[in-house]
C-alpha cells in the first residue's frame, strides 16, 4: 500500500473513475485495469458507481482485491489491491440486470457522472473517466442528456489514436447542416480554446491544424469562412494552419506534424481516428474545467459476465486522464 | 528475352501505360518498374508517350535498358532489356522543361491518353495505366477534361490500399451538394455496375457494403435513400450490406469483411484510404470497357532529373491493372 505524499497532488493526480452502466463489462474492465498496478504509479484513482457491481466483478474476472466504500476522494487508501469506491446508493443491486438495459441503471450512470461532476468542479478530483454506458438505458430513463454533450462554440470532442489526434468543431449533426456552421469566428474561438488547454496539459508550443470542409480544401466554406478564421488565430498567438485538404491533413498528423488537428465534422475525425487505430483510442470532451476522458468502446452485452472483456482502452483512458491532468501531455503514455 | 505463347493473351494481358507528363518523374518511375523485371512475369507492357523522354530517364536512373519505338502493341519485343514504346510524334523533344509545367507537355499527354484509350477500346490493350499528370500543365493546354473522369451512375473513382478498396458515388463535388445526389436509383445502378466489374476482374462472389451519409448511418439520406437503393440492389441479386456507420466501414473493410466499400462522397473514401496506408495505394475508374488504373501520387517536380524517384507506386499499378485484366482479382498482389 502506497502512502499519498504532497507532490502526489501534482504528480498523480486524483482520477474519479464512473464505472459506465453496471449490466455491461464496465465493472469488469475497471476492476482489471485497477488490479493491473499501472494505474497507481501514475495517479490516485478513486471509482464512483456500485460496490456491489464492483464486488461481482471481481469474481468474473478472478481477482483477489477487495472493495471499500469511501465517503469521498480524501479517504482512499490509495492501493492496488483495494477498490476505492464512493457509492452514494444510486443503484439497489437488484436492480443490476447483466446483459440487458435497463432505466434504474441509466438513471444511476447519470446520477454518478453527476458526482463526479461536482467532485471535479470543486477541486477534490483532477480528472473524470467514463466507462461504458449505455445510451439506450439513460434514454429510457429520459437521462442521456446528462451526459457531457458537445456545442460548436463552447466544448469539443477530442478522439486520439497514437499521435493522431482530432478536436470536431461539430459532432452528431446531418451533413448537410454542417456547411451553415462553419464560420470563421467559431473556428477562431475553437482554436483559442483548443491552444489553451493543450498548454494546460503541457504542451508547451502547440502545433494545431485545421482540416478544409471540401475535397482539397478547395470550396466556398474553405475560401470564405475557415481560411479568414485560421489566418485571425495565427495573427493572435496561435501555431495553426490551414485548411489543410482532408484527405492528407490526418495522415501528416500520423506523421508527427502537429499536436491538434481540428476536422469540421463528426465522420472527418472519426473515420481518420477510427480507420487508422482502434484499441488504443480514447475520447475527451474539451470544455469541461477539467480533464474528461471517456473510455472509446461500449457495454459488450454479449461477453458481460465471462470475464474476457479487454481492459487495455479503460486502462489507457486512465492513463491519459492522469498524464493530462498532471500536465505531462500525451508524450509520457506508452 | 521472352516469347509471347498463345495463352498469354489471357494469363500475361497487354498493358498500355502512359508515361505521364515528361516535365515530372513519370518518365523516371516507369524506366524503373519496367527494369525491376516484375512487369514481365505477369503482363506484355508497352509504353505510350515520347521516346526521348525515356531515353533520358533510363540514363538519369542509371539503367542499361534500351527504348524502341513500335507502331502498335502487336509489334513489341515483350522483354525486360527494351523498352517498346508507341511514340506518335506528339511532342517535340525541345517541348521538354523538367520541373516545370508546359502546355505543350499537357497537350502530349492527352493525346497519348485518348491514343491508350483507342487501343484498349480495340481491344489492342488488356488494360490501360496513367503514369504522373499534371493538372496544371493539361489545364493551359485547355486539354484538362480529357482524363477519364467520373460521373455519378456512370463512372466511379475506385481508391485501393491493401485490403481496403473503396468506389466512390461522387467525386469532386462540393460537400454541401453532395446530399441532393443520394438517390436510390443511383445507388442501386453503382451497385450493379461495382458488382459486374469485380466479377470481371475475377472475384466470384463480390461483397459489397455501403457507407451511409450522416454520422452512424443515421439520418434522412441513409434512412430515405441508401436504404431502400441497397435493399433494391440485394433483392437484385448483389451480397450488399448497408448504410454501415461511415466510422466502422473501412475499418471493417482492413479486416477482410468486404470486397469493396461504397463511399457517399471524396473525402469519406479519401480520408479512409490516405490515412490508412500510403505507398501501396492505386487509383482505377471504373466505367470504361477496360481496366483503368492511374498511378496515385502527382510529378514531383522538386526531385525530377535525380534518379530518386520510387517506382514502387506505379509498378503496383501496373501490377494491379494486369492481375484485373487477367481476371486473378486482387489477391494475387504482394
Amino acid at each position: 500500500m502506497a502512502t499519498a505524499a504532497p507532490m502526489d497532488a501534482v504528480s498523480r493526480p486524483l482520477v474519479g473513475v464512473v464505472i459506465g452502466d453496471p449490466c455491461g463489462v464496465g465493472p469488469e474492465v475497471v476492476a482489471k485495469a485497477w488490479a493491473s498496478g499501472r494505474l497507481h504509479a501514475v495517479c490516485r484513482p478513486v471509482l464512483i458507481g456500485s460496490a456491489a457491481a464492483m464486488r461481482q466483478a471481481i469474481q468474473i474476472a478472478g481477482l483477489t482485491a477487495s472493495v471499500r466504500v469511501v465517503a469521498g476522494p480524501e479517504d482512499i487508501l490509495d492501493s492496488s489491491d483495494v477498490l476505492d469506491i464512493i457509492d452514494s446508493g444510486a443503484l439497489a443491486p437488484a436492480d443490476i440486470t447483466p446483459g440487458f438495459d435497463n432505466a434504474a441503471c441509466g438513471l444511476a450512470v447519470a446520477t454518478w457522472l453527476d458526482e463526479a461532476d461536482r467532485l471535479a468542479r470543486a477541486g477534490r478530483l483532477g480528472a473524470t473517466v467514463m466507462g461504458p454506458i449505455s445510451a439506450e438505458a439513460m434514454s429510457m430513463a429520459g437521462v442521456l442528456d446528462r451526459v457531457i454533450n458537445v456545442k460548436p462554440g463552447e466544448s469539443y470532442l477530442l478522439l486520439a489514436s497514437g499521435p493522431l489526434r482530432v478536436a470536431h468543431l461539430t459532432d452528431h449533426l446531418p451533413l448537410r447542416d454542417v456547411s451553415a456552421l462553419i464560420m470563421a469566428e467559431l473556428i477562431t474561438r475553437a482554436l483559442h480554446q483548443l491552444d489553451a488547454v493543450l498548454r494546460q496539459w503541457g504542451i508547451a508550443q502547440p502545433r494545431i491544424a485545421v482540416a478544409g470542409f471540401n475535397p482539397h480544401a478547395k470550396g466556398l466554406e474553405d475560401e470564405t469562412q475557415i481560411a479568414p478564421g485560421v489566418a485571425q488565430a495565427r495573427a493572435e498567438g496561435v501555431d495553426v494552419v490551414g485548411p489543410v485538404s482532408p484527405d492528407t491533413v490526418f495522415r501528416q498528423g500520423i506523421e508527427g506534424r502537429y499536436d491538434l488537428i481540428l476536422a469540421m465534422y463528426h465522420d472527418q475525425g472519426h473515420i481518420a481516428i477510427k480507420t487508422w487505430g482502434f484499441s488504443g483510442n480514447i475520447a475527451l470532451v474539451v470544455g469541461p474545467p477539467y480533464v474528461h476522458v471517456t473510455v472509446a468502446h461500449g457495454t459488450a452485452y454479449d461477453i458481460v459476465g465471462r470475464g474476457v472483456a479487454d481492459p487495455s482502452m479503460l486502462r489507457n483512458a486512465i492513463l491519459t486522464a492522469a498524464s493530462l491532468a498532471a500536465g505531462r501531455g500525451f508524450a509520457s503514455l506508452a
